[in-house]
């Protein structure tokens, strides 16, 4: 850990910056109902660690931070549109996220259908117009990283693999973990290595940060399952303990609680090992970044 | 009309050409619930109109077809999403699309939410990865055109809109229109103008075809409200007089069948109009397009 370095303030600071530039990106407009659904998610809050990790990447490299902001906003539209999707009752059918009632509980199952449907376009169309500062064949690339994060190779393949896991007795470590790194690690990859792409990152930087982006996107799931086991439902502020109520594989379960916590351990130091090749002081935030998704409380 | 150009074969040709390229971008491969699901509806046929008018407007304006081709698959892609979701029984529960059972009736519920993401976050990816022989900075147009003609200013926009209409009696010419620029227009524009950017147009040349293409969108429109009230299911590959049954507004309701028809051919005649701007040859085959859309029999 680096020290002097504010970590608090630092993501205090960040959110609020993803925070207020959301809340622009997304103005109140007709149609209402749909916007009203869009924000109604949008803007519910979360730590904004994606958003948050772009950032960051982009400043690793040396690029002004306002260079990655689109991308940084884009990563969380498409997160929250994932997050939509996957809690529609012929999904996880989830009533409670963020400690509040679903979009489509509120909106109805329609208007959350559209409502991630115009989020994810929201996103490619916002880094294509609203990226600065940067040359078009970086936002190309930026853009060809986000999609592949989110598509039948990514995102998409992590959800339908786990849905059609859901209940068996066959899911081993490596189906667990091509879920995990489909469902998570793969957006977590988009965001930091969009974010040294459009920061001007040249190609060993950018190799160097998927690494490390990889690492803390499995982490980040592994600390999840850990989450999930051993605390509330009002500590998270989503449903605990449903993992295993559907007999979900998790970590903890095919590792056991300290197994998996050991897992963790190791991939903090995987992640930690490959920012070793940038100047220390602009790695401070991945650095604390890494260590906050270890040890993350909710 | 262009003497001599032969349209059925140039349409039977160009079909051909985007039914390759559209089975090449999406080979079957692991996880393969999601790309059988995704293939079931993009390889459906259907005719192919969006993708033949985006290369036809590359053509129009000098550019070589291949190009475009990226572009025409995306929008077939968005286009087949749209068709996949807004066929959900959350949205307008339809079991029957291009004369075979619908994607969710096929795959379930939660496969055909995945595989619309799927596919729309795939157009975005093609369009970024394969468009070939175009700087990039036309690249992230085409892609803004896109993804604006889908958000919640574009395809969304108009089936929320068409959602909170049903069984009103207060849908007046002004929010038929509405609807019909949003759910059906906006993608063809996209198709049109990303044809003429990735073509290499400049910007009068992209706005004289915009113009087209706004007025052939209502067209289509307008033309598929006609036929579904004097057509059959058999004629039509879908089911016919959904619209009359669920008392959806239409043109043929708000302004007779004759009237409906008028209107078709003052949509006509102003998109005919636009083409005159450019050269009769590289102009025929929307020219054609034009005339195909208004007098389809299905």
């Amino acid at each position: 850990m680096v020290k002097g370095f504010q970590f608090d303030t630092y993501m205090a600071e960040k959110a609020t910056l993803v925070n207020n530039a959301l809340e622009e990106a997304v103005p109140l407009q007709e149609p209402l109902k749909i916007h009203e659904a869009m924000r109604y998610s949008l803007l519910a809050g979360g730590k904004r660690v994606r958003p948050i990790l772009c950032l960051a990447s982009c400043e690793l490299v040396g690029g002004a931070e306002s260079r990655a902001m689109a991308m940084a906003l884009a990563v969380e539209m498409v997160h929250t549109m994932s997050l939509i999707h996957d809690d529609l009752p012929c999904m996880d059918n989830d009533d409670l996220r963020r400690g509040k009632p679903t979009n489509h509980k509120v909106y109805g199952d329609d208007t959350a259908v559209l409502a991630g449907d115009a989020l994810l376009s929201l996103a490619f169309e916002h880094l294509a117009t609203r990226t600065i500062g940067v040359g078009p064949d970086r936002v190309v690339q930026a853009i060809s990283e986000l999609a592949s994060a989110v598509g039948s190779l990514g995102l998409v393949a992590g959800q339908i693999v786990d849905i059609s896991s859901e209940g068996k007795q066959d899911v081993d470590l490596n189906k667990l973990e091509y879920i995990h790194v489909h469902k998570t690690a793969k957006l977590l990859e988009a965001a930091v290595v969009g974010g040294a792409v459009l920061g001007g990152g040249n190609s060993d930087e950018v190799e160097r940060v998927r690494k490390y982006a990889r690492s803390i996107g499995l982490l980040f799931q592994v600390v999840d399952d850990i989450l999930d086991v051993t605390k509330s439902s009002e500590e998270l502020g989503k449903t605990a303990g449903k993992d295993l109520l559907s007999d979900k594989a998790t970590y903890p379960k095919l590792m056991g609680l300290d197994g998996a916590k050991k897992f963790a351990g190791e991939l903090l130091a995987t992640a930690v090992e490959e920012l070793g090749f940038f100047d220390a002081g602009r790695a401070a935030p991945l650095h604390h970044l890494a260590h906050y998704i270890a040890y993350r409380q909710n």
